[in-house]
């Protein structure tokens, strides 16, 4: 399947922040993401790469 | 491979806008889209929804 792993980039470099995830719905200043269980999380950040192939997403901080 | 297609939608819909996605790299008010192949496509948009699993990423116009 092609869920992706959603790794937060902050000043100390990249940190798994959530896996198997499906669903992503940016919003203003935050990001809803869901998994492929149904599991939600809801974080202040925005969307700064993806690399679907790798499943690989990255996210940072809302400037 | 988990490239995505990418569909515009306006009022009248989702029209197909790029194939076998692979890297996108949203910026203030555009995004760039690059395909497998390398072919890349620079879009004044934003992402509105990403359904992963589904191979399927809508965007939308920058409001």
């Amino acid at each position: 399947m092609c869920e992706a792993t959603v790794y937060f980039e902050d000043d100390e470099g990249l940190k798994l922040y959530f896996d198997n995830v499906d669903k992503i719905f940016p919003g203003e200043d935050q990001l809803i993401l869901e998994d492929i269980f149904g599991q939600k999380k809801i974080i202040k950040a925005r969307l700064k790469e993806l690399h679907l192939v790798d499943h690989k997403i990255i996210i940072e901080r809302t400037k």
